[in-house]
């Protein structure tokens, strides 16, 4: 393959153009070399956009509140990406009449972009290519960055707890207060929404989620995450969760915890881009050589692997 | 928590008791301290047990399979270790009930160990924990360790990929030739085995597996992966696939190939083991300070996020 030119990609993605934004996100999805100068020509031009994550157990009817959400972000007149991404498939993100057909109405609207990521063996899985690909769909221009996470495994957590809003969905009938305590999501919400609440039980997913929250307890001036519920194949609710995340992130803004939300972030994007160049440093000519000698002898039980490790570190 | 005696527990996991096996399989979901000690006194003494990988996607009878698996090798007077692999978990591996019940008849036998372990935000998930998991089981004398991962993501794959041999299951009616193809697993099975196999297509999904496998190009003295039939919740066929289970053994004795497969392994743990070690050191407060100024600095747009690696790393 050529070598990209980044300059021009980086140029039309600004401009606006889908094609470009879709070629810069497969740069990162498949590491790319040249995303390196991508991403130096991006990082700077960077931070309009509001990052908002979305994640929840598989059965709450993610794909279709995002979707939702989507319809009412654009009736709001705002630019909206959608990155969908899961952790637990290594699947290519090209899978786009799968997005297509997923978010139905919005798939021919100009103003919305949608791609599926998966973790293609990365180092660190998503943790690392997601806030590039966030940073891609930035500089593109678009107002909004929903990043929706499969799934509620540790990973998920993560990549969704790493975004300047986080949105928690749950469905009552799922056990879901107790699953989302054990998930570890009451600690990274920041708007909750009970879908499906025209069932039974929705009210009292509600109260829960409340009372797990300890609301109570918080300081003034701390932002008490809503508990809101939502009917998304009817869209009901939609336009309480998207006052929601614009509140909160003008509380953020006020706060000061965007700044340190997207501290943590670039700090999480630059140590997983450090232990990816030594994982590379380790694998090219002379470092696997050393690498593979020190396995040699951890199998022949003359190094244990920690040993081994300290060697490598030059330690 | 009190420093934990390792040198006793390493004696008595040795001795085949099963508590202390239990708690040295916690210091490494744990991440312990004591660990290092622990796999210094453990690697060493490492190397007799039979390593065993079990993948394949939900649905195609895994854990029937595991337990029928374990069934056939207790009836050869096998001690056994099975050891469930959950990428996708965040939860811990002390769901002990929930694996008793799952091995149903094994959970009484004291010659058959059984945990399941989640990957507790680990840097580089499973593929860290599992050598060291293994170690553990390894070293308390179980002839064979079966590990089982859920999924056929990534993770799962390379988890599965890194045992001595590895057994991929598929069942018929779910498309799985070119679902397997795709997830990658055609390239790391050694005993391939058609679950099901008294439901309708099995005998199809064993010839499109053999075709995809291309055994007939594979050179003289090359292992060629059996493709077996079993129908896991009856018993039958469990005999003819430890029968392949221990020719792959063998095979890979004779030809290098196990030697091979454990540098690998241990390759993969002791870097590892170092990505992870160098992590911590990040977290420490000299070099926290240090990342939190980089990643101030790549916020501020000052700095590009590779830029900022690179300084991390001292370049």
């Amino acid at each position: 393959m050529p070598e990209p030119d980044v300059e021009r990609l980086v140029e039309d993605a600004r401009a606006g153009r889908a094609r470009a934004v879709g070629r810069l996100l497969s740069l990162v999805e498949e590491d790319s070399p040249a995303l390196r100068r991508a991403i130096a020509l991006i990082a700077p031009r960077t931070g309009a956009a509001h990052v908002v994550g979305v994640t929840g157990a598989p059965g709450v009817g993610k794909s279709t509140s995002t979707s939702a959400l989507v319809g009412e972000l654009r009736r709001r007149g705002r630019r909206v990406a959608v990155l969908a991404v899961d952790p637990s498939s290594p699947f290519s993100g090209g899978a786009l009449l799968g997005d297509r057909v997923r978010m139905g109405e919005h798939a021919t609207d100009p103003d919305v972009f949608i791609r599926s990521m998966a973790s293609r063996g990365h180092l660190g899985g998503l943790s690392w290519a997601t806030p590039q690909a966030v940073r891609v769909l930035d500089v593109a221009g678009f107002d909004v960055v929903l990043v929706e996470t499969v799934g509620v495994g540790q990973s998920e957590v993560e990549v969704a707890g790493a975004a300047d809003t986080t949105v928690v969905l749950l469905a009552p009938g799922m056990g879901d207060g107790i699953q989302a305590a054990k998930a570890g999501i009451l600690e990274v919400g920041d708007v909750y929404v009970v879908n499906k609440s025209d069932r039974d039980g929705a009210a009292q997913v509600r109260r829960d989620v409340r009372s797990m929250l300890g609301l109570a307890q918080r300081p003034p001036g701390a932002w008490k995450p809503p508990v809101l519920g939502t009917v998304a194949t009817r869209g009901e609710g939609m336009a309480e969760v998207v006052d929601a995340l614009e509140q909160h992130l003008e509380w953020s803004r006020r706060s000061g915890a965007l700044e340190l939300r997207r501290r943590r972030r670039a700090r999480e994007e630059v140590e997983a881009i450090a232990l990816a160049a030594l994982r590379r440093r380790w694998a090219g000519s002379t470092d696997r050589d050393r690498l593979e000698d020190l396995a040699g002898r951890v199998v022949a039980h003359e190094l244990d692997p920690y040993a081994a490790a300290d060697r490598l570190l030059g330690d």
